[in-house]
């Protein structure tokens, strides 16, 4: 294997120039090859990147041996079919989020890619960023107790999807924060998943409420929106001995954890007043952040994934975990929010 | 009928000083006694106002036929008794929120008062706020649009009950002010209620998401909290013209008009494309407000309803909406957050 | 002496009902008597406080044996002949500030109080609050370093006072407080005053700057202006290894220390260019704040003071300082904003 | 002439590749070379724009016939003779901020501009953006009546500058804007200019306050730190009838139109006393700006300037006049604040 991961990347619209900028600065990968169907930006893609390889059709990126690994940054619906036809080349693969449109795709293709022994990951950026780091640590570190809830708000003017609800376009990022700090942090697993949405102006949601149950009275809680006036990323990780709330939009000061907490006394759920209650609040702090590109991290774990055998926290199994629970929001929505098991 | 509305303030406790203090500044109302069970507060009391009668058992109030009103701020679990005996002593009877703890019982004081011939009316604070009053303003006139959601944050590092949990403690407001400015002013009824929550610290969850589903493709949804770090209460009325946001714990501007929209150009819903959307986002606007204090607004509405039949926007109606959602939320809790039809 | 100080208020207008509530609170002061011109002024304040003897001239309070204490919330041109009345008298003396309109007649007390045995203090009210006191542990710990400079803007839509301008009105908040954290913790003295004024409305400056010069490449600022749209009251304390600021309009997390810093490698004035120099940015942290009322602590330091002998932050001295810096900006208000020496 | 402005562009560090992308974007400019005396950058440039002509010696742009005009990106002490060979070649030159280190080059340049009949023009690239077109505009149409004052902060933790203070490296924004504002918009004239600054790691000063006297009572100050913890740029302009705040750090509703106001009712400087001064606050509105990129207004109007002798606001008149008043502030610097007359 070489020592440093050929990548051919698929896909030159919105998000492959961010792919290849990063996968172009290495220090371990190095883009050869770019597909795009689109005449227009295989121009912008050649200009911007004079020395690789622009090609109008995948195939030829799959079909080339000096090639490592792809990157599949095409719609969600071509993804399966891509993916798959990478894996069969031998060839390692990352693909955008959400992995795929149903969870049978996404297990197919897990089970695909450890079968050829290769990377299938995932391009789950969030867990790459600063912000999401350290709230992991304050969780695994066990600094905010007993973790008692997840609320998450994501909502602006957005721009509406053509091929999916607002659920499948923004929900990925909270789940999959959710799940590595949760699940993989702490082990904690989701159990059950409901939603109720709304459709003001065609077939799909463009506002969602999404609750995922998990073991130990542990709630997670989604509002997902492309129709609000004011944007909105905010976070709250709440633990029993602190609270960390992450403001995504904030110029200063994203992450702020709180020393507050409530102490119960005696801990009997058949007699527990409000008496016995007790509130604390101290220092806010607002730690500093790692300021380095999410996007380069995720690109040099997947080039450890391949070449080191190095573990990721957005491996398949993640992308399959938050395809299931995006597969159930979808489900619980058509059952008036039906609790969905996992 | 005297000129000015004579008042028996039942209960001293942590809000009947508001009451008295609204009620004895008029100028159409007078306290003339005030019943409080324990000692040390019937002291403040009569410190406070050394020129009412304080008197330790409600009888008293009851039974004097110089008192032409009661209010009742006492525990909710008393309220139904207090108001059924002010009722039929004849006398028009305020109840703090929410009204009672049972639709059964909130209706039985409904129809006594019908046959009664007097005034029910329920101490919904809100509906009186200048904040409250601009934004029905905003959705009477047609400014907003058709109203597409209502969305209320209402959390913070709140005082457990020890009778109720946070949904009978917290959303009465945003229900009140949703029933007000949807209901009450464009007409658009309440279909249903789902809830879901969780309990850390005891029998009564302290975290709860209500949402409220509407004709017309209008959903509400309400987060309530006792165990925030940040103390939040913001509340979005999205209009397919102009939206509204409300930062009640904002001390400048708290009510925001923006000139944001989605225009979708072709509203079929089969074939409605993300192509077909158009954004729009102007100038934002934070009208003044109208600063009296609402506790005064709400006693003047009792004053007229009593002395002259006005209407009241919190009225016996209202109060009975408001608990019958309040008891379908706390279904809905117990069925694994089931909608339950109003 | 008695072991509770038995006070005299003299003036009921704005400040006086709140120097007789936290008096009469106690735990070492007890008001015996309010003295005050305006006869509606005097019928709230027997109403308020039925057990206090209410009169109509200060000289009934001054001429009373059993009162060990005075305290003067009148206009400030009236300051300095009740001030003089009461040391002569033998009592105590506080007054609000600033304590006279001239260094002359602050002088002139001063020295009346040394001589006569008695305390003489100022109301200088925000040295007793919570924030000050934080930001005063931090300087006088070291954790900021070696103080830059202290800038403060202290402006809204405020009432324009017909005796005096705006200096005279808000610059003693920021003048104190300046004082307070780093003359009285570090010693460092004040060595001129400049200030740049404009009137717009009268015949008082509305909008001022001040600038006051300390040894040891120390500067502080002050913009004081009663013509803003937006309050502020933003303090920032800068130290070469921390930096404090205080927000005290914000209604969470008031003061933040963060965590900055420039250092420079080799401090040789001459040569020193942009590449030795390095920045740092860390942790941003928001101190838990005692939450106390700074008027009851004001109060309590009085008692103190008059009772014990104890020191106090707002003394004599200090007033007699914060007015030679007032006159001294007035000064040079007069003259251009030559730099007048203290 | 022709009809699309050919320009080289000397100095290929911070500010060149900006001032190259937005005069290569057009639509009436065209960049056909660039010097720049660093290989790497040089190196930076070829690789970025591969199309233009890239040269280690500015001496080859002055001297080629088919080059229009040049655009100045070097450090401040060499602007004046690269600016002079340009004019007396015969070019329209463009030159950063600020024109020259001295009023005598200043004037100079304008002068041989004037006599060469050729576009001497700087980039002072505020006056270009949304939000100051925006204010002007409300300046001009009258909206916020006379004009009280102008408040700017421009702090953070900076860059400090080997050459120059943070006067001159801050300042020309602020004065600027100011000038935009104030003196192109309403002919207001400066009059004088007062500063004091202090220097903590070096021989430049790193703090300093300027204020500007015009006729009329009104008011600039300019609060310019390299040693701030918080980033802030905040502008008031106030005026009689609206008021203007400009946060340039805030993403959202940077400026807002605040309808508060001071009416005095008999403007008799010798009698107004606070009984006639009247406050009014009313709605705030945040005007929807023109988001497009200020540069690009810059290099367009640059364009036009040369082209169709079109008038500019950043013309040879306003880069002699902020030079101007920038030799004001250092000659006051060194004057303990004395008032340099403009």
């Amino acid at each position: 294997m070489s020592a440093s991961l050929r990548i051919g990347v698929i896909g030159y619209g919105y998000w492959g120039p961010n792919l290849v900028r990063n996968f172009a600065a290495g220090p371990r990968t190095k883009v050869v090859a770019i597909a795009e169907q689109n005449p227009n930006r295989r121009q912008v893609a050649q200009a911007q990147f004079p020395y690789i390889k622009v090609v109008d059709d995948a195939a030829a990126i799959l079909a080339d041996p000096d090639i490592d690994a792809i990157a599949v940054a095409t719609p969600i619906f071509t993804h399966y079919e891509l993916a798959k036809r990478g894996l069969e080349a031998g060839k390692h693969v990352l693909v955008e989020k959400p992995l795929t449109p149903s969870v049978a795709q996404a297990e197919e293709l897990a089970s695909l890619a450890a079968a050829k022994k290769r990377v299938l990951m995932v391009d789950h950026t969030f867990v790459y960023t600063g912000a999401v780091r350290k709230i992991r640590d304050l969780v695994a570190s066990g600094e905010l107790g007993r973790i008692l809830y997840f609320d998450s708000v994501r909502i602006n003017l957005g721009l509406f999807q053509p091929d999916f609800n607002v659920i499948w376009d923004l929900a990925p990022h909270d789940l999959t924060i959710m799940d590595f700090v949760l699940s993989q942090t702490l082990g904690t697993q989701a159990k059950w998943v409901s939603a109720i949405g709304v459709s003001h102006y065609g077939r799909h949601e463009n506002l969602a409420y999404v609750t995922v149950g998990f073991d130990d009275e542990l709630l997670a809680h989604v509002h997902v929106n492309w129709v609000a006036p004011v944007k909105t990323r905010r976070t709250i990780i709440a633990g029993n001995k602190k609270m960390v709330v992450w403001d995504d939009t904030s110029p200063v000061e994203p992450v702020k954890v709180y020393e507050s907490s409530v102490d119960v006394q005696h801990i009997d759920k058949d007699t527990a007043y409000a008496l016995n209650v007790q509130y604390r609040s101290g220092d806010v702090n607002s730690p500093k952040l790692d300021g380095k590109e999410a996007l380069a991290g995720m690109a040099q774990t997947f080039a450890a994934a391949c070449l080191d055998g190095a573990a990721s926290p957005s491996d398949a199994a993640v992308g399959v975990r938050i395809v299931r629970m995006l597969e159930a929001a979808q489900k619980s929505l058509e059952q008036q929010g039906a609790r969905i098991k996992l």
